[in-house]
């Protein structure tokens, strides 16, 4: 073989080589920038992806060359450099170069024990990986001179030739199989499931080794700085003495603590000064490569070389917080430490725990999977799931276990319990990606499916509707609703999200149709109430009796008698929202549901209300029956309502006007924002406009009182986008409410979608679910549509989009680019909408986008 | 008063005079084209509006003028002479000019009754039109010369003054108090309801009396060419001697004949020689004046005057069929006598009447109000109506009378039955409006509005969903179904058709699900068949025990082989319908409902199914409450179904290539389209497509022949509008469903918008109801936006609507803009359809559109 046969694009690792991450690999940059910083590194030679791929496919590398890097007969590693860390890679090979004269010598300076144990450990790896020998055949306990001997000799029996003594060999054989099983289709599967293209490159490191075997002080560990759970300062780490690359794994229970510890020595106590320079090397490292750092590092007699430096793994939390502290720092800015926290991470910091301090009526436990607690009814099935999250009730997804296509139901849930699996069942793992509280493994529930319940071990049965708490944290199922702690919403989570608000160009507000609703909207600093849905503050019972009256009314001037009953709770409903906003905007929507979700529907409950209003039962099932609707989502519900039955909405206008009013002489100011649902039509807004208008005059005049107001609409049909042009005429802002707009839009009831969406999903006839994913191709253009017509009306229109859709990421994202001005979503999803929206200006600015 | 300050613009009616209808009225212009007939017309002069306004401000005319084109001392008559001859207008008023001295003169050249009877005439006239004398003093049963006197003395008593004897003087009061007659408030209200604008101009006539009393053959009369019920040539009409005017409506059963005839004498018995110049005139009346005219005509002496022509009022029928002889005898165009026929009269000629032959139970009698027979099902309200036809039923609609806002329910209606009112009623001018079997004023019904229910006088109880036809054409209430006779359409109407196919530029076809539809649509001579809808096929008894077996299978096999059974009856209906279309093409939709409209709704038919089905009760009610939807609209049906039960159009798709194998072999040839209703997102189309596309290989090769099809999209979602250029990639063509389409576009359920759309159309917040008249600013733009992706990805893309719009002459027009290449409607509205297309492309072509 000629020389010039032979590839020889490598190159060793200094300050100056153009090494980059693209080319050899993060650890070869990250390599690089360790020994810019002046750390110990051991020698180290950078494989380019190119050259990988060749000797993959066959051609032989300059291997002398590369041990030439090294000096005088090295022992070398080689490592794995991918693009992402993330993409795993073949495990790390070391002591390539050992062979009987190398062992000879390693005998007299480090002692037979050493040089065995090195020796061995080379043969053994190579035997397995490179010679692709019975791992079997060379487990061996404890490294000895006798089991060395007898490794090489099973190598030579089963290989029919010695083991290679020749160093360069040693490092191409190795070199040659690492990189084919690179290429591999088990290593190709692991990647693509985290995310690598299916053609990934590799780069690879071959770096001098640092034994940690021989005299005095010597071993290898790991140390990092912070705590990776909370992401407090805290020195974590372990050494192990006479060891190298994963013994500590395996031998951790004679591991030193790092720091003092009174549970056993430390590396502080035998050699201060060692730590004490390991210490100031991870500060460098933070300072310099502007992360939380772990560092692996050997000692060989005392002599310290940092082998390696990767981003400390750490939690949401503890994320969320080193970005932060870099920026306090001053290592990063503000923008960069913003830019550093995924928005979907902030939903696990949100959730509510336990209180410890309440009663915990224990029904079953299990193991605590993704944090938090939550309460809700019980549901067997994802599609049940669903349908209650359509009613607007929480609960709880039961299930032996969870496959991908309970990932809907999972959605729709508020909490996950399952029967079987572990931290990495599909639940845990799903469970923890959405945010959601989740038990598995709770072993002593006992499904019987048929019956659909469940009875416990200790005899407990629960059925589907029934009330329990799940709590992630500790992996208690507790009955009922429990007293609940709120989120630990700590200073960093409140710096972060500051500096989120500095980077922000869109507005975002909270749907919240209740005082708690309001506060925690308040607490996440939304910039408002986008969407105040008003009917769940007529089923009280007190209203509900009112509203069953107003029903069954003949005339316009008995409705307005049992609504004027209604009348002072509903201001006190508006009082309480607006005084808790404090000035904020508060965008109220009228009535909006068919009114036969007002009646009973069981023949007692008909039977309860004909004597409650004096009439016979066979009139009160007539009129029931005559509400009765084949499809509720397309009828007489919305605007419809306020134009044939126009004395809901004068009722609920008089009462945001009187609760304006009477803020205002507490001292507050407000200027409430009355949304029309449903709206098909200009004149539709016309009507209900000198309606409300015609209201407004008469509080002002009974209360002597003046005030401000804007009536807007709430675009939900497709026509009401296309006409936008007509209704800006009348509107002084359009919400788009996407949840129904997706419904009209596709033909597709949400409530019915569950027992097909899967399928759909499962063969891609829609990417997503539309009702989880803004569909930007055909909803998102209506959007469009509707806004350019609305703002080409009414220069100053103000656009928002409300409804399930308005705190993800992508719905931001397209709401921004259309020039939108603010968008609703539920309380909880405020903070990811504002680190969302950040995300998206500070791209923008700096053309990531 | 000076000579100059008389209004003196106005024109004596000769060939050459500058009289037009827009300046002197629709009489002045006629009288000249008599007069350029040279017809024996008095003499006349035309007043212009502007003349008729002045008067009636208070200006005066110079009437000497007016008289001094008479000649010496005339009688004249003062005719209204409006733009068009609906819009009415003051009564005429003759005789102007009688005073004692011409009273005298008249004895002596008529004799004393003649000149008694004009006198006494013109004295009552004046004294009540012009004096606005009280008409009771003035009501005389027999002229004579005692009653003349007496008229004459009550005038002067009741005016203190003697009545005016100088013709200028009398001529101008008439013409005064005329004038002012027509700016009074009935007048206009009047002229309104007949379309007329508000200030609408009057022209007069002013026209030498014709006296039509006195010696020889003297009188009046009225005489047409034509039967204005059937449109064939009959002379009709009557003749009274020494009469004028109105005379004949008095004394009708004193008057003559025209013709011979053997029920009395008639006018050409008596003078022969006149009738047949009658006759020529009216001849070369209708070859000028191109239209069948009725003349009025009197006889003074044997001396013939024609006093006036106006069109003959007639039947739909009768307007087409003289439209066609028109054309025929080359006085119009073939495009003309289209033009005269207008779309909505040809419904009335479609209807079937009820066979004479046949048995008839009658239950109650009323007035035949508009003709045609139908059966349905009894409804009491509009609502149900509209509910009823909404599921597809026929219903007769039974009220105790009509009002506006039971409009929409007629529309939904096949018949109208009311207890009250008669052939002016708001039913009947409603019913024959809409070509609807009407029957009004059938007071034997008594309604029990309580019960809901009719108790006939003979004691017969109807309630709502009892079985009835209703016999417009007799009057009369049939019990249950009767045998019907296919609606008469003549040889005119098929020429008239064919006309207008000759100019026609856009495709119609008809919607048919049935082979009867199927004929209907080829009596009709639509172009194809542009939806047929295959539910309906699924609800006959053998089928729908398999289709119910298909449902509870639980493997894809099972249900294969359920389906399997409903394979051969299904290809049978293809078959069928391929058979009477003889190659036409044939537009197949696919499966649309859901599921569960296929299952039993009682206990008791869950019951049946169970035992059918060998399954346990609780199961079977457990799976039918499973399939139930929240908004069935919006659920689980159309493409859905086909993509998650794919086992159900791959039998559809086998069914229709057998069908064209077979009907192959027997010598016809067959193209089928077939549609996917119900998509919203391109790979829906493309799933679909792969499957069919492998059937129709499979029945290739079963078959051992070859055949084309056609695979298309039906858009009935705004997403498959707005995505149409995505869709169009997989399918050669495009049908709007508009009716599922306006639901969605509007988020309006067409079941459940009855309850409020009278509302919304009432207080205009929708201009019409959009499932009567297609929505073009909102679902219009949908198409719009849907024909231009469509065809921009796939220029040869057809294009075409079908569902209840189609039809109209308002839809059609739209798509026929868009560029569409056929409308689909249903089979009896296809010569509505083929004529109101015929009328835009010659309004086009003539530019008047």
């Amino acid at each position: 073989m000629q020389k010039h046969d032979l590839i020889s694009d490598f190159s060793e690792v200094t300050p100056s080589a153009k090494i980059a991450t693209m080319t050899h690999g993060w650890r070869a940059k990250c390599l690089q920038r360790l020994v810019r910083l002046d750390l110990p590194v051991p020698r180290t030679v950078a494989l380019p992806a190119e050259t990988v791929r060749a000797i993959a496919a066959g051609r032989p590398l300059d291997c002398d060359g590369v041990l030439a890097c090294f000096g005088k007969r090295p022992l070398v590693s080689v490592r794995p450099s991918p693009q992402d860390p993330d993409w795993g890679g073949p495990s790390t090979v070391l002591n390539i170069g050992m062979n009987a004269e190398r062992h000879a010598e390693l005998v007299k300076t480090q002692g037979q024990t050493a040089a065995d144990a090195l020796y061995l450990r080379f043969v053994q790896r190579y035997a397995i990986s490179v010679a692709r020998l019975d791992p079997d055949m060379f487990d061996i306990a404890e490294p000895s001179a006798e089991a060395l001997r007898n490794a090489l000799r099973v190598y030579r029996d089963e290989m029919e030739e010695d083991f290679p003594e020749n160093p360069a060999q040693q490092l191409a054989e190795v070199l040659r199989s690492v990189a084919r099983a690179w290429e591999g289709t088990s290593a190709r599967l692991l990647r693509q499931s985290k995310g690598a293209p299916a053609d990934a490159p590799l780069g690879l490191v071959v770096q001098e080794m640092a034994q940690g075997f021989g005299q005095g002080i010597s071993g290898s560990g790991t140390i990092q700085f912070i705590d990776p759970v909370t992401g407090l300062p805290q020195v974590t780490g372990r050494f192990l003495g006479q060891s190298q690359g994963s013994d500590i794994k395996a031998r951790g229970a004679d591991a030193l603590y790092l720091t003092r510890d009174p549970r056993g020595p430390s590396l502080e106590d035998i050699a201060p000064e060692i730590f004490a320079r390991l210490a100031q090397q991870g500060a460098a490292c933070r300072a310099k490569l502007r992360d939380e750092m772990q560092i692996e590092f050997t000692i060989d007699d005392s002599k310290l070389a940092v082998i390696d430096a990767v981003r400390v793994p750490r939690s949401s939390r503890a994320g969320l917080r080193i970005a932060v502290d870099l920026a306090r720092d001053e290592i990063i800015t503000h923008q960069e430490a913003v830019l550093r926290v995924e928005p979907r991470a902030l939903s696990e910091l949100l959730h509510p725990q336990v209180d410890p301090r309440g009663p915990r009526d224990v029904i079953v436990r299990g193991i605590g999977a993704s944090p938090g607690a939550a309460t809700g009814r019980i549901v067997f099935t994802s599609a049940a799931a669903q349908a209650s999250a359509a009613r607007g009730e929480q609960c709880i997804l039961v299930r032996r276990e969870t496959a991908p296509e309970d990932i809907r139901g999972m959605h729709s849930a508020v909490g996950v319990l399952t029967e079987r699996g572990g931290m990495t069942s599909h639940a845990a793992v799903i469970g923890r990606g959405l945010g959601l509280p989740c038990i598995v493994g709770a072993t002593d529930l006992n499904f019987d499916t048929k019956e659909l319940r469940i009875v416990t071990k200790s005899g407990r049965t629960l059925v589907a509707g029934d009330l329990i708490t799940v709590d992630g944290t500790t992996g208690e199922v507790l009955a009922g609703s429990v007293e609940m702690l709120p989120p630990a919403l700590d200073d960093a989570f409140r710096t972060l999200l500051s500096w989120a608000d500095d980077a922000r160009d869109i507005g975002i507000r909270a749907n919240a149709d209740t005082p708690s609703d309001a506060q925690t909207a308040r607490d996440f600093n939304a910039q408002g109430i986008g969407l105040c849905r008003t009917e769940h503050m007529f089923f009280e019972e007190a209203r509900l009796v009112a509203m069953r009256e107003m029903i069954f009314a003949d005339t316009a001037s008995d409705r307005a008698a049992a609504l004027a009953r209604i009348l002072p709770m509903q201001r006190n409903d508006f009082v309480q929202l607006f005084e808790i906003m404090q000035g904020l905007p508060v965008c109220i929507r009228l009535f909006d549901p068919p009114l036969h979700e007002f009646l009973p529907h069981s023949r007692d409950g008909l039977r309860e209300l004909a004597e409650a209003l004096d009439r016979p039962l066979s009139e009160v099932t007539r009129r029931a029956e005559a509400l009765a609707e084949f499809n509720p989502m397309l009828g007489m519900r919305g605007v419809r309502l306020g134009i044939v039955l126009p004395e809901i909405y004068d009722m609920q206008a008089q009462a945001i006007f009187e609760a304006v009013v009477e803020v205002g002489r507490r001292g507050g100011s407000i200027t409430p924002e009355i949304m029309i649902p449903l709206v098909s039509a200009k004149r539709e807004v016309e009507l209900v406009k000198n309606r409300i208008d015609a209201v407004a005059a008469k509080v002002r005049t009974a209360k002597g009182s003046d005030f401000d107001f804007k009536l807007g609409v709430m675009v939900e049909t497709p026509r009401a986008a296309l006409r936008a042009g007509d209704i800006a005429q009348h509107a002084a802002f359009l919400s788009f409410g996407t949840n129904d707009l997706t419904q009209m839009t596709y033909g597709l009831s949400r409530d019915d979608a569950g027992r097909f969406m899967n399928i759909y999903v499962q063969q891609g006839v829609y990417p997503e679910d539309p009702f989880h994913i803004l569909d930007v191709d055909g909803v998102g253009e209506l959007l469009l549509i509707g806004a350019e017509r609305g703002r080409q009306a009414r220069p100053g229109l103000t656009l928002s989009i409300c409804g399930e859709h308005g705190g993800s990421p992508e719905s931001i994202a397209f709401c921004r680019k259309a020039g939108f001005d603010y968008v609703s979503c539920s309380p909880y999803r405020v903070p990811l909408a504002r680190l969302a929206a950040a995300h998206l200006a500070l791209m923008d600015r700096f053309g990531h986008n």
